[in-house]
């Protein structure tokens, strides 16, 4: 009897762990690498087998934009579709107050009035290396702090030898939370000439509140142009446009760079982020978001400086509500709790498995207990993004760093770095002081709240002053806000940065050393074990799922896939598409108030358009922020789409993916061409698409 | 110290009762009878005072429609407005399977083909008196079983005394749970003519998918005429047609029947709804849903027999789930205990209040606890509402009835109530047997389940059969789907119905007295304490609130005010208005598939239409189920919209008024004339309407 028992319980293990691996496969899930494509699911699930040719030609279409998106060739003289909002730091960056590219959207008549961007970089996928053995290698013997640093030496050494052999951009990928890395090379363009831009209003209709929700109407289209030597690239690789679009049910692809997810975190991790990092990081954004619109307030021309910080800010803020009420959804964290518990006991059930990889959980949740303290130390000691302060910070650096060995730098110090560096300090973007000095301030408050006044970092940046008063004299006094002033540091090298006496250098100086060691105290503690019980956690993957599992998204190119299909949504079903009709039925529903107005355009050229055409569409396509300007694509690889947004619903998508209501939102094809040509007269663009 | 401390707590309880008194004067909340208008907060909160004569007009204008809705005069030759779907069952009485009224609409070109429908009547409330001081008199010094019987004797013989000296039907209103009592006079209309009907399929948009939901694109809108003597009437008190109709923002007002709400149910009371009451109705709904849905799968004559029960069904089932959630919902739940609390605290803080009121709340919760035996006895020792088992019963009852002094006989079989009764027993509309006898399979089998075979009802009703055999038995020998027979029934009297061996007569005769044992025992161990407590309560309240409150809902005529206003809903707002591009917008979002294909007219005619015409429109107006067809009007009285529904968040509005996000939902008076004009071609009754 007894006998028999066992045996029933062997096999329900079996049972158990053959319903997990098999579970993936049913749904639409996944960010796939381009080295592990679900070509054996989409055979059995849509009778799609495409060739390595279609693989090969769809992905050296799509390119990666550092400002955050995706977009892809599509047509064969360099152009790229991307959305509005991913140019929209690039238009900002192009407007004066009287020429406001964001407001008033853009469109180049004639090639020669094609507009160069200031500071934004395309990369495109050349090539992907498996590195792991010799990054494992590296870390072999060695424990978690000295395993780190061997990691960072080994993947720096292996970028500089592929970036001096190639004069490829060369990224060592953390994959499978270093269950893998690659090396994935990349051809870069900087010279990239904006063609085509919505006007805010329709590329983010409805503004705050519509955004990442739908049925949504929006028209978030940019089109940019890759130049090389003052001439339009040839790109051989590139998406044909389908002006059908997609439709209901149709199997569809996005190819793009979703930026990250947290979807390996164990329940130790997940509960922290849940019970502290997640609500210091609102309340933040909030901080940051009320000196925004305090400033706005201001005047128009403030207004207008801030507007896409501050639809930047507020996007973040819905965001990460999104995965905060995720992370209180009681039955998704059951169905994690349940996944973790089932893995484990998949690995227990090995006796190697269970020696090698079945502590990581335990060394992962003792870690936590720290996390608070030195969370808020490594959050909390900082200045803002973008501030003239942290371009001081990084001047600072730059000047320290460089007297090192290439392996000993800073992560963004690297030889390969440097000239993304130094393209992003000389941007010809415009600097206000005043908001500057806002945003310090507030930074500065922020710290002294959290950290309290007897903290190292607070003491230094106060010294007996009050927040108002430091931020005031080192933003007064400094004129990193001229460019001409930071090019000629830069080119001065190490010697001129370090002679500066610029108030925000020396300020910088102070501070350098003591984030330095804040930075440091984090990645001992907690990082250090996080990484390296994440990468037992990602073997112990492999060991137990195989390659049936896609890795965390990273910001490198992905593989999705999904149908066009609606949901069930505020108590009925979500339509697939939306058309035109709707635009007009959600802006005369508000009195064409804002944020539903309608450029005048819209109002004017109503009669020219057909409005059954449809404007966006909802996939189960797997997404998340990052893949914004992806192409949708249809079997033969043309473009019925573009990503812009997903939906509230898809927001747990960084810890779940949820297809029974998460969806991916595109512009549609249809939409788009009939829009370049019936409201933009852009006839010279819309037939290059369409190849006419 | 202390006696200061005395003084606070007094001083704060003294706040908390005008916090109390002062909340719901700033909500638009409250279903107001015509003798207590909130006309001090309309004037403080809109500046808005209506005159004696404004206020008759209206209530004069507005009618009850016992299929359960509401309606209003909306021209001076008695045109009657309602929506589609409070008419729908008289739509489907009229229908043949070579005419399907409901599938089709309809519309009379001339005088001479308005309709005639079955078995409808209308009410309009002429008279209101307060009878309070006699009913309560009635009980003085009984106890509660008592106190019941002497109260429902008083009634009966105020309405009877009332219909003889006046002739009008004279129904006694039990408000406040018997906090006051009024006699209701109305005028009483049964020639009621179909003018129009709009077809099904747009009338019921969206289907059961869009049903309670909001944006919403329907046009649920009928007209009847009244007529007396083959003619129509004079109606001299109507509203006028506003055909701008409703803005965003306005002040409107609502007037009409709300069926029935339980906003003064105490805490023990909504416990039990969520335990017992719902979950098992919940269960019988979706066992009938399914018996009809099987039904209809089963032919398309079948299908069309059930269309209606089908909507009905699927319309109670999502109505009372929207209830269920608002009471599984811990912040209403929170919100309600609050309310007791504090309620409960005032009454208590008074000595002579908690003498006399102070133990309602205990006994009611002591009632409770044997709530589910005699709930289930009651609920399901039943026949299905509608088939020929229960006018079998009612025939029987009314035999036996008629040979009792009036104010001795069941409720139903009252001398004013007689007329009313023949005329529901004679209709016109068509017995399906087949049909009839598949819901009394569902009914025996649903009793036996839950009952158990032992109970005495379940084995009167087998004896020793499957619940097949016994309904076949019963439905294929009677002769009361014939209405002839049923006819010949009523005019032989008791007499007639005695001597009558029709197989379904004599079953009606075997269960009949176990049916009102059952119903005497859930009265007596139940009901009897909930009337006699909830009296106390109504007392209680007018006690410390006066008439600052309004009563529950009783399918009596209330008044009820808002503003036109969108909501939060989906991450965004929902517009306040829809427009006729959403319609389309909806359809095509779908590619017009089932239920959200449109009428072939708005296919053909969509050139003919401007788009941008209001559809439906959102108000914070407090109503629920009964309020359908009520008129919306503005401040002149005049006809701006048409109730038809509420949505998904305003369903917990039987439990508490939702103003931040529940909204009541109408036609709008724009798209309705249009509709009329341009879809329609019914320029004669659009011309009525606008009095051209």
């Amino acid at each position: 009897m007894k006998q028999k028992g066992m045996k029933s319980f062997s096999l329900s293990i079996v049972l158990i762990i053959c319903l997990l691996i098999y579970t993936p496969l049913i749904a639409d899930e996944g960010m796939w690498t381009f080295d592990n494509l679900p070509l054996k699911l989409l055979k059995e699930k849509y009778g799609f087998e495409p060739s390595q040719e279609w693989i090969e030609h769809v992905r050296l279409s799509c390119v990666r934009i550092n400002d955050g998106g995706s977009g892809s060739f599509v047509s064969p003289n360099g152009l790229v579709m991307t959305n509005q909002h991913v140019m929209r730091g690039q238009l900002q960056k192009l407007s004066t107050p009287e020429n406001d590219y964001v407001k008033n959207g853009f469109y180049a008549n004639s090639p020669a009035d094609e507009l160069k961007c200031p500071d934004v970089e395309l990369n495109v996928l050349v090539s992907m290396d498996n590195v792991s053995e010799q990054v494992h290698n590296a870390a072999k013997n060695l424990n978690d702090q000295e395993g780190l640093k061997a990691r960072a030496a080994e993947i720096s050494k292996i970028q500089k030898e592929s970036f001096d052999s190639t004069g490829l951009r060369s990224d060592v990928i953390t994959l499978y939370q270093g269950g893998e890395y690659w090396l994935y090379r990349y051809k870069k363009y900087t010279d990239i000439r904006l063609v085509f831009a919505a006007e805010q209003q329709i590329a983010f209709y409805g503004g705050y509140l519509d955004n990442f929700t739908y049925p949504r109407y929006e028209l978030d289209m940019a089109l940019v142009r890759v130049y090389e030597n003052g001439k339009p690239i040839e790109s051989k690789h590139f998406l044909k446009w389908n002006s059908k679009g997609a439709v209901e049910g149709e199997l569809v692809f996005v190819v793009g760079n979703p930026g990250s997810t947290d979807r390996m975190m164990t329940m130790a991790q997940l509960e922290t982020q849940r019970e502290i990092v997640l609500p210091m990081i609102l309340k933040s954004i909030k901080r940051r978001l009320n000196v925004l619109k305090n400033y706005a307030a201001s005047g128009s021309e403030q207004a207008r400086q801030v507007v896409a910080a501050i639809a930047g800010t507020e996007n973040g803020l819905k965001s990460i509500t999104g995965e905060y009420n995720g992370l209180l959804d009681k039955d998704l964290m059951k169905q994690k709790q349940d996944d973790e518990n089932k893995f484990r006991t998949a690995v227990n059930a090995n006796a190697e498995w269970k020696k090698t990889y079945g502590s990581a959980w335990n060394d992962i949740a003792k870690a936590q207990k720290k996390y608070e303290e030195y969370f808020k130390i490594q959050r909390f000691r900082s200045v803002p993004n973008g501030s003239m302060a942290n371009m001081a910070l990084r001047l600072v650096r730059y000047a320290s760093e460089l007297t090192k060995a290439d392996a000993d730098r800073m992560n963004g110090y690297h030889d390969a770095q440097l000239e993304s560096f130094k393209r992003s300090l000389q941007s010809t973007a415009p600097v206000y002081p005043e908001l500057d000095e806002k945003l310090l301030i507030n930074a500065f408050e922020e710290s002294l709240e959290l950290l309290g006044p007897k903290d190292l970092f607070v003491k230094t940046i106060l010294n007996g002053r009050t927040p108002a008063e430091a931020a005031s004299e080192i933003v007064n006094g400094t004129k990193l806000n001229d460019r001409d002033f930071r090019k000629s540091l830069i080119e001065g090298g190490p010697a001129a940065i370090d002679a500066s006496n610029d108030p925000m250098l020396v300020f910088a100086r102070k501070i350098d050393p003591i984030l330095r060691e804040s930075g440091t105290s984090f990645r001992d503690q907690i990082a250090s074990v996080e990484v390296a019980s994440g990468e037992k956690i990602g073997k112990a993957r492999f060991a137990v799922y195989g390659k049936s599992m896609y890795p965390d998204a990273t910001f490198t190119l992905r593989f999705a896939f999904g149908t066009v299909k609606g949901y069930p949504s505020n108590g009925t079903l979500a339509a697939p598409i939306t058309t035109y009709y709707g635009l007009y039925d959600r802006a005369l529903g508000f009195g064409l108030k804002e944020p539903f107005h309608l450029p005048a355009r819209y109002m004017e050229r109503k009669d020219k358009l057909d409005l059954s055409t449809p404007s966006n569409f909802a996939t189960t396509c797997d997404i998340i922020g990052g893949n914004s300007g992806s192409p949708v694509i249809n079997r033969n690889g043309e473009v019925v789409g573009l990503i812009h947004d997903g939906n509230m619903e898809g927001l747990v998508g960084n810890f779940i993916y949820n297809d029974e209501t998460g969806r991916a939102v595109s512009d549609h094809s249809a939409g788009m061409i009939m829009a370049l040509r019936k409201l933009y007269d852009a006839d010279r663009i819309a037939n290059e698409l369409e190849g006419k």
